[in-house]
């Protein structure tokens, strides 16, 4: 009952880890957009497992089938039904899983709340569930920058006790992309990647923090009072598997200045209101200012571990678990493209909703063009 | 058009902190449950202005008025209409702002949407929103205090650099409301006020951090994949005015241990099924897993401050502004009751989307009694 | 639980027919619109009981009070809040109804839902419940009429066996407001006050259907494949008290044509494309074909009488029943501004949703202007 | 943007006649269902093209694949998708279609309102797009008749001028598929055949009407006020292509009564409250009230049919349209399961809503045995 998000722009997911397939329905899509599978496929490599010897050993091609919803190459502005296969499901692997519950997954509370649950694997609470994300994420990105030159760049700047130094306001996804934690601070970079090989020589695993820009956001987006930006910003990234915490601007750290320290002016800047700095993160009253939106996002260390675990079983008898399935020591290199594609997500759906909120000079203006025929 | 929140227990608040009033339409609320004005009232004045030496002295009586869905005493299971009206409005105090934009509001970001603002005040961007959430809060928590056991205790847990010891497993309303800061913490709130007289005396401003916990939260609250119950609390409590940032269980702290280090292990307890520790917070997988939930909100540093400010007018023109408002040096004493409110609307909004969970065995025992007659 | 209705354009009304008052949030009215309380009175002031001698002699000044989102003069684009005060509320009148379920009333229906309901007259099932959906109406007729040129006419076309002749391509409103029972045809007007008067005089009641027009509506409202334009409209007619069915273009005559004898052909006509004949009532496909829009709704006779009526009580034992109260002999007339609002406000919001449909090079004009500062 | 229906149980259809395939996504039906292919195939095989002489001779097999939420032939809760993939799809007949208009179809009105359509048969508004709803509606079908016995029973009652003699307190399932044309009046559905086959050969079609009944629905279900149980009902089967007006109980006939023949007494019957007549049909004040609900749905005649017609081209030139594709006569046999599909989404849709309506004493014990664990 909540596999839906977005208002305009709204996608519905479904797909469990193990079964037929995961796939997303697009609804809302603006006509006229050209669209492919390649466009859709870009993004879905940058999640694959196994694209790097940090993720997952596990072999899925991901390829994305375009069932509905686009017709000779672009969107006919009705439903896009998109479709991955289920690839290289050992589910036998999961077999001990049956019976007992895995430290800090969801298969206890799956089984609270539906009094069954998919035990091949994490079911719907599996991250395979954001192929459909990821998918839908590429459609929005592709409007977004296509059309509007909305560009969201993600990457990762803490893996552990590792922190990179990354200037949001320059960074490229080229130079995210150039590394294989996507982290675009070389020198961090490379430690990152020790330490992920640490953590999974070890049977451990660590976690990190994902920072976000968005940048050519016009201003405006967002609406008051409860669908602020940030609002649905943070529902649509805290909605991703093993996120703890997210923040804005400053963050938490804003707690550490005063008013008068962390205050915005506003200035006058090649002809259009700007803020001479940016602590707000580009968000004002929960609405779009102009300038690059600045975010955080914090995942908790991979859940699953080869280290032995102690549990219980559904009889509530204790039982020691050891994770055999291959799992990321990190996630947060295949992150970044999930994060980029919630953000897309809901900066789309605002922008669409933002069109609607002005008089009817402009909506009139609008139709114009749609009555006159020859 | 986001003036609502939640899908079976739904409100709705409209006001701007000038005009007519404030207020809130409750949408779902279950029939048969005992409530009355001074149960509104009650959560009313913990975020009224003026209660205390260190908020905003302005006055509002803000008395809450129902003017539907009770009769005799007891909800009808129809739109609860609250209604409180706007006092003490000093229009002429913002006559300046008419043609500025007040650094780190959101004066030009509404203008930026809308073409248009109320001028007089934060118009709804205000904190006097919130009194509809409030009102509409503290229904919610009748409920699910009264029936399910389900009790949900905010406090202030730090104030700039003032920091408080809280265990949130013991922390009490009681303890909380002792504070005028409502830090629980006493040695830590007497410095806390400190901090506030002497922002105040500076005309500068602080922010801080609330902790908030839940205590007797069934397992099975939060739905896959979008409405988990963090992202669902995410967004509820980031769309208050003012915050920065949210986080579950440990939040960024998780980032700093290991997989086995961070994993909560399971055991039996008292004939049900827990775990040994709660660095999760309570979710797991975007589902509660009966556990305590364990949330923290960062606070910004109030903008309005009296310290005089660089900004510019509509034309972009250079202008100095001092703020003259009778404003909080500090909105974390106030905010605690509203981030109790957003805590409890989300919390009983899940509650009864789990009701529809299971087969229909649970829910054909449901419209038994129903349909017998004499 | 269903108090709301609109995605863009969104309204949420509450109030019972007896208590505080009755009232609606507005939420998504585009900014700038000039608008003030005399709008919605003129509006309310259609509905209002009393209004003639057929209609019920109960005395409601209905007086709107807009509480928020309008600010000086023109609205915000925020929640817009309006009020109307119950007056009149006679409820000792209903004193006996506490016990016993009125037939083809819902006082069976509620108590069976909720197990407990407002006895003190119909209560949220009341009649009175549509003053905020009335209110609402006046809103969305503005705006379709200033800025877009979309006029609804609604109309009496039958009383009981007395039917009218109207031509809707070219009846006005004028000549609807014209006759006291809203029929423009001044020959059936009379006949159908006659027989209403008959009815009032043998403590019965009588109902009708009201025809519908919408002209000057542009093509592309509607949205596959749920909310079809023809959807939309018959949930919003159908949720209104009394009404027992609804029909599009020729409706269920359309049965007694064959396909060849029933399709439109398509023509060009002053530079457009138009339909020769508009059986379809113009909607094709479940969206707007910018032909003029036709729609019939059937009220039932009204359920209180003065007749003597046997009915059963709580316990189920027999009991006679004979309504007391001021009521209407027949809704049809106060129930014409009821289906015009009803329909106003689903075209709006299917007009705001259209603006979204196109590709993006419409969408990137529309935010141009927003941009440009000194 | 009108792609999903229901707010509980909440289905998402995608696909286009054309292309790839067409398909649902289900969200928010119960756990622990027992559910196989076989359930969602046997009414497929209902709507299924070729079925019998009297409808289209497209040949599909129309085989359901149902690609997640259902493990070990059990509902798991979470999203249930399902796949058909389209066959026989022989579109070059369609290529003259792309520059004209079709009479009464739905080409015009997509290009109005997208600017783009799929002239490869009807895209998004063929009656294929149905596949999905039907296969969704099995899954409604077999909750509410397993569960709570609850049966809907739809029939064709009349073809253009043959109406057949239907009792709908007795009416069964059986009776209906005993006839290729799906009226259960033996003597009536010969002449409808006969009419049918008379259109066929005629170049032409026929439209009608399909009467439903509902048996064993609890009292209770349909919200107040936009959300009434009719006015969801009504748009549910106005959604569906070709229907051109809806009606409940006595429906526009209602008309023809005053209110003292009208009303429905009520009266004590088997221990529960009942009327002793039901020309409500089932629903009073937008609720059920327990007896049957009664409604009718018109279908127009179908706008394909092999008779040459008058229409004009992208550029408003008069061209002359024959139609080639191998089309239903009257969409009525059809048509019967899609109209069942609709209603049972809506009415389970309603009931677990219904399930939220009392107060917390109901919900308490729902969530006790949730808790209890060894």
């Amino acid at each position: 009952m909540g596999d839906s998000l977005g208002r305009l722009f709204r996608i519905t997911t479904w797909g469990e880890s193990h079964g037929g397939g995961v796939g997303v329905v697009v609804d809302g899509c603006p006509a006229g957009l050209e669209l492919s599978e390649a466009d859709i496929q870009a993004e879905l490599d940058r999640r694959r497992p196994g694209q790097s010897p940090i993720t997952t050993q596990r072999k899925e091609s991901d390829a994305a089938h375009i069932l509905s919803g686009v017709f000779e190459g672009r969107t006919l502005g009705t439903a896009i039904s998109i479709l991955v296969w289920n690839e290289d499901a050992r589910s036998e692997a999961y077999a001990e899983m049956k019976e007992l519950y895995r430290p800090s997954h969801a298969d206890y509370t799956y089984e609270a709340k539906y009094g069954v649950r998919n035990w091949q694997g994490g079911g719907r609470s599996s991250a395979r569930e954001t192929v459909g994300r990821v998918a839908a994420g590429a459609v929005a990105r592709k409007l977004l920058q296509s059309r509007f030159g909305v560009v969201t760049v993600a990457y990762v700047s803490r893996v552990h006790e590792v922190a990179a130094q990354v200037d949001p306001s320059t960074v490229t996804q080229e130079a995210v992309e150039a590394s294989m934690v996507r982290c675009p601070d070389p020198a961090a970079a490379e430690r990152m990647i020790e330490r992920i090989e640490q953590a999974r020589k070890a049977g451990d695993s660590v976690g990190g923090v994902i920072g976000v820009v968005v940048r050519g956001c016009p201003p405006g987006l967002g609406e008051p009072v409860f669908d602020k930006l940030n609002a649905d910003l943070a529902k649509a990234v805290m909605s991703l598997p093993a996120t703890r915490g997210v923040e804005f601007g400053l963050g938490f750290e804003a707690v550490r200045l005063t008013g008068s320290q962390h205050n915005d002016a506003f200035i006058a800047r090649e002809g259009r209101i700007a803020t001479a700095t940016n602590r707000s993160g580009g968000i004002q009253g929960g609405i779009s200012n102009g300038e690059d939106i600045l975010m955080r996002v914090a995942f908790k260390p991979t859940a699953t571990i080869a280290t032995p675990q102690e549990t219980v079983d559904r009889e509530g008898r204790a039982v020691t678990f050891r994770g055999r399935g291959r799992h990321d020591p990190c996630v947060l290199p295949r992150a970044v493209p999930m994060v980029e594609a919630m953000v897309n997500l809901v900066l789309l759906d605002h922008l669409l909703r933002a069109t609607t909120r002005r008089d009817g000079a402009h909506l009139n203006a609008f139709f114009e063009p749609r009555i006159i025929r020859p």
